[in-house]
């Protein structure tokens, strides 16, 4: 009998965001996999730090900072053998996502690499969406609204397109793009309504309206164009 | 000193879907606030059942079933005069919210009648969107992938455009539209793409291929379109 990977979501950084099911999950787990940018600590397993068990043995799957594919693919290749070699063994793995392990999350690629192979279970968490909503204290969607969820590394053409079309819009990894997507907005006559979210949940989260935020983003940031109260309200 | 308004994310239904942060709400609110559909028992409240205290103060916004939105307003103006005489007497108010607040959530409404007047704070939830995809045990979207949110009862040309643009598309409150959705994803072609999921995580769930899905579905339900495994994994 070959063990089962869990894909657990686990919010979007504050510790208290854990579903009680992923905590159940991380307290009792023999073996933890997580994803780390090379140099630098794992965000994942510092949001589940406090849940982890003194003897669990651990699995950092070091991620290169390079836009290059190879050197991420060779780290999944890698970090999934090292998973199936336990799964193999009969011993469930527990992999740590940040947010949701299917929304946006490096999960997917040893989804992809494993899936077929072995029992997965996934454990849906708070995703940077509605976290970041709730932090800039805008919602998002209602009764027939369209929501649009867009990365901010697309380029203006698509941008303009989507976020014409849709009632809400969540642009994701702003990052280095946050002047380009503010002109952008500010030429569609949005700016006033986007909201600049970094950090949603963290001690040093960051909202701001997005006319007032700084030229400099961080990667784990998001801005939220919402259409503010409804007339029927 | 008036007390706080507290939207509260429960997640999809299961209850252990429920934050470790909401639960801790829950467990000390006393004084609790759900919506219920008019005759029925209140969904959101029987998620976290086992959370409220004895003791608890329980407001049912009790919502009627006419698309009629005169009679709703109503419900939702006396729920929120019910819910600040608690907070002008200095009582926090802990308000049950199925998925998430802000996301296709009844909340909004009473946080359009209160949030001007009271402190409010969102504790954000496990939305119905990552708990489909998990249970389909599809991944919603990676890197610079769209992902649209759709109401299912928007009209077909709208679906069309909008299912067309995006990698990823989840059709929500799929209910007695899903006849006529799955034509129009046949048509395009999308058809053996498509997962629909009902009551995700709930004992009576359900997870077909659209093309199996029964022609009656509960208003719960989404039908999930993704790309699958990407080139690159």
């Amino acid at each position: 009998m070959s063990g089962t990977l869990h894909g657990v979501g686990l919010g979007p950084g504050a510790p208290d965001l854990i579903t009680l099911r992923a905590a159940r999950l991380i307290e009792a787990a023999r073996v933890v996999a997580y994803p780390a940018l090379a140099g630098a600590p794992s965000f994942a397993r510092a949001i589940a730090a406090d849940l982890i068990a003194p003897g669990a043995t651990e699995i950092a799957i070091s991620l290169p900072m390079s836009t290059d594919r190879a050197p991420a693919q060779a780290a999944y290749d890698a970090g999934a053998a090292d998973i199936a070699a336990h799964l193999e063994a009969g011993r469930d793995v527990v992999c740590l996502c940040e947010g949701d392990p299917f929304f946006y999350g490096s999960f997917m690629y040893l989804h992809a690499r494993l899936a077929d192979r072995f029992p997965v279970e996934i454990v849906p968490g708070v995703t940077s969406l509605t976290a970041c909503a709730a932090r800039a204290g805008r919602p998002l969607a209602a009764r027939n609204e369209r929501l649009a969820v867009l990365p901010a590394p697309l380029d203006d053409a698509t941008l303009r397109a989507r976020i014409a079309q849709s009632e809400s819009v969540a642009l994701m990894k702003v990052g280095r793009h946050l002047p380009r997507v503010r002109r952008l907005l500010a030429e569609m006559g949005l700016a006033g309504r986007a909201t600049y979210v970094a950090r949603a949940s963290l001690p040093d989260e960051v909202v701001l309206p997005l006319e007032e935020a700084p030229d400099t983003a961080p990667y784990f940031s998001m801005i939220l164009i919402t259409k503010g109260a409804d007339p029927w309200l």
